[in-house]
């Protein structure tokens, strides 16, 4: 295809919170296409905590973007050229093509996408990774049984809001901690959680815990750390399970992140805390999603999308995010 | 039977480290068999850093020891009177019956010893709990694969002397982390660990690690916790394993355990810490004491023992212990 195309790259490593200064807008040649490749119209582009650590000199637990590199991301699009026979023109793929308005990838990278099922932004959220990400990490690490009190941080986040819902599919007790009251109300009155609170307006975690959590902490959903997470380890039961999921809290630090040790808490306790990512469970994703699909068609699972127009507003829309402004999941619309 | 009986009661809540202070050795009457029960007569008393936690206001995971109440152990002994047509005179028995001379107890709480198979004082070491909390913890929780990189901490103590030599037999590299030179000498001279070190003379347990886990470290048996924990958590590998079986290193202090929050490391590093008691492992304790002893009667595992003298001095036995001044299991000889 003749044109140009449209990229943000990484400019420079941030210190701290990411500035818009850290991203530049550039234009750059169409790509071309090899044998079995396909070329992709961005529509929806995802912007996700993980991709803070991936701007980091070591990366985290993937390799780091380069600077003048396109920033990393997942997408959902659709086909505009195709060199293989699998995909077609218009076709809807998913796949991790980076912060661009058009990409070429090989077929066996991407994921097909029934438009008729859903909209096809949900195959960034619900139906896609974070979906995917609370559907294993809840059920695979935690395995929560009825009755069982479920404590979610980033709770009105792009996962925890799956987490909370799922939690309560599973017939559990589910309490979300978040940044505004304004989440809270969203997870309690929109999605059904049980109970939550507002981490910033909050001042003694503890008490507040002890209030909404009378018999205390079976299941630990973490997508946040530092003291809110202190806070539920001191509360949790025999045999908790803890779902490392994400740090937020400390992933704009670059000092040591310190506090109580939680060793003796999960000694004590006999509990289990695992991280984990999501492409541990890849030989699983059809289990996760038809289930995922499933829910979303019977209305059990709600959402909540929180749209920014236009590539060059993805980094603006990153930082929203990681300031945790976004309630439900932080979209950029490309197309 | 006639006569009085000894015991060691709790005499005040210890600050800190516990001083001899802390206990008294009492004359009491000797105690009255009620059907179903036998009386036993001690002949070993095993002192275990989990006591330490016992002596607490609110216990730990058990309840505390009240004040005047005879201090918890777990003891082999001879009945030498029996309520019970399942155990005779002489028969040895192995039970958590207390420092003290003589216990009355039901059949039911009692392991009945071979003594043939091996000396009796191995059932409160390699045949008892400290053998099986290393073969469950190790085992069940750790999963080690051959190659892999195994790291204990208290590796001379009761349980980590046993956890290295697993380790050996599952063929993984095993190191070792104890606090005098003449541990790690013990340790890689006798009981046959890869690698060990001094953390008391060692400076910088950093470097030290990486020199001796070239690859990193794919399990880390914990029996201390700390700053040689927080030395290991930075250099485990992808989908390490963490057992956590004690926390010696803070268990006479009243102040809160700070330091580096370990849950960054385990999401990077999609690790998986879980404190355990062997407690849960109750109805597999067959399974792990028939594997146990033929691996000892093969010559696979080599124990040694530091044995203290008399009833009255298992208060200084257990200081001695909870100061790491001891090699092999701490034991008292009551008989």
């Amino acid at each position: 295809m003749e044109g140009v195309n449209h990229q943000i790259i990484l400019a420079a490593r941030p210190a701290g919170m990411p500035k818009e200064s850290d991203f530049e807008l550039i234009e750059s040649p169409m790509p071309r296409l090899r044998p079995g490749e396909v070329l992709v119209r961005t529509l929806y582009l995802s912007v996700d905590p993980y991709m803070r650590g991936r701007m980091r000199q070591n990366g985290s637990y993937a390799r780091a973007v380069e600077l003048g590199e396109v920033m990393v991301g997942g997408i959902v699009g659709q086909v505009v050229e195709s060199n293989d026979p699998r995909l077609e023109c218009s076709d809807v793929v998913e796949g991790m093509l980076g912060w661009q308005e058009y990409a070429a990838a090989p077929t066996k990278t991407l994921r097909r996408i029934n438009a008729s099922t859903a909209p096809i932004s949900t195959s960034l959220y619900v139906l896609g990774m974070p979906g995917l990400t609370a559907y294993f990490g809840l059920l695979d690490i935690c395995r929560p049984q009825p009755g069982e009190t479920v404590v979610v941080s980033g709770a009105a986040g792009a996962v925890g809001s799956i987490v909370g819902q799922i939690a309560k599919i599973k017939r559990c007790r589910a309490i979300g901690i978040a940044g505004t009251d304004e989440k809270i109300q969203f997870i309690t009155e929109e999605l059904g959680f049980d109970s939550g609170f507002n981490y910033k307006s909050v001042q003694d975690y503890h008490a507040k815990l002890k209030e909404l959590c009378p018999t205390g902490i079976d299941v630990y959903f973490d997508n946040v750390g530092g003291q809110v997470t202190d806070a539920v380890m001191a509360q949790i039961n025999t045999r908790a399970r803890i779902a490392v999921c994400g740090q937020i809290s400390h992933y704009n630090s670059d000092s040591i992140d310190s506090g109580p040790r939680c060793f003796s808490q999960l000694l004590t306790k006999q509990a289990k805390a695992e991280g984990f990512l999501v492409f541990q469970y890849a030989d699983r994703y059809e289990e996760g999603l038809r289930q995922l699909s499933t829910w979303l068609r019977e209305g059990r699972l709600k959402y909540r999308e929180d749209i920014m127009e236009g590539l060059e507003n993805a980094p603006k829309a990153f930082i929203r995010m990681l300031q945790g402004k976004n309630i439900g999941k932080q979209l950029v619309k490309v197309g």
